[in-house]
């Protein structure tokens, strides 16, 4: 319905290993005009996998998290690379993260982070009908893979180490997607 | 379980106006060592207001997002400024973007983003029992709110342009507190 304003100009204002700050300058519809800072996402995407056991079980991995210094709950994730596909990235990093490959993996919903300013999107891919297959990952140090039970999610939600938007955002999506297969 | 790894050294390698990329060398337990960046949050942290306008509905906001380009279905937020608290913050930006006050304020959960390379947090915070009240943001343009049922919370998750990792999140808490005060 509203018309997309325009960027007017972008440039990087910097650039590290692993960000690139881009500023744009817009001009919105009404004739405003902005400045707005975001972080350019690498152009591959991302991939984040939700691991199911069985009718009764999940897998979570916990893994240091150093944007806020502590070992976090979370459901594999990964970059996808170049010229791969994104469930193929998803099996890749289910088989590094938690020593499983898959059989079946479908693709539930392409979801962003903070749209607002990061252009960051990630792929949710369901894994199931699982089967032992580690891959070496570049982990520094071994990731610990934990069963969850679906019928204690309200005791996982309530956990101070279980956080992550991503991660929360694909456990509900997860259960959208298993009643719909009811 | 997992001792966590030190952070031997650490400096600022990027500032922008609206980020800073943090440069960290890290060892962990194992003696293994990693160069890791993350970008820093502002410290005041940040919210995410739910509007409940009754049993059957709830209000979103549509914006222009930046970081993807294009307009984004989403629940309101923005940062706690210097000395606020974050209900309050909540009811500030709930008036801000859609014109509503809440008599009844509730904290659900502390969420983060992407914790491996984002020191951001944001409470997700309910609002209950709204009445018209409209503060000025600052907005580029008016912001589109819109009266959700929830039962269509499903079509919801389907549209292309309610992606948010936070936002689906927040759904998903609000329905589990719900559920928990039926």
């Amino acid at each position: 319905m509203s018309k997309l304003p325009k960027i007017k100009q972008s440039k990087i204002v910097a650039q590290t290993r692993l960000f690139a700050v881009e500023e744009l300058s817009m001009e919105f519809s009404n004739g405003e005009k902005r400045i707005y800072e975001r972080l350019k996402a690498g152009s591959n995407g991302a991939v984040l996998v939700i691991p199911v056991v069985d009718e009764e079980h999940f897998l979570l991995i916990k893994e240091y998290a150093a944007g806020v210094e502590a070992y976090e709950l979370a459901f594999p994730k990964g970059l996808v690379e170049p010229a791969e596909k994104s469930i193929d990235a998803a099996n890749r990093e289910l088989q590094e993260e938690t020593g499983f490959a898959a059989n079946k993996l479908t693709q539930l919903k392409k979801i962003s982070l903070a749209p607002g300013y990061l252009s960051h999107k990630m792929d949710v891919v369901v894994a199931e009908d699982l089967y032992p297959s580690k891959l070496e990952g570049d982990e520094p140090e071994p990731i610990e893979v934990i069963q969850w039970k679906f019928s204690d999610i309200e005791q996982l939600l309530l956990r101070d180490d279980f956080t992550e938007a991503r991660s929360i955002a694909a456990l509900y999506l997860l259960q959208s997607f298993l009643q719909q297969k009811d």
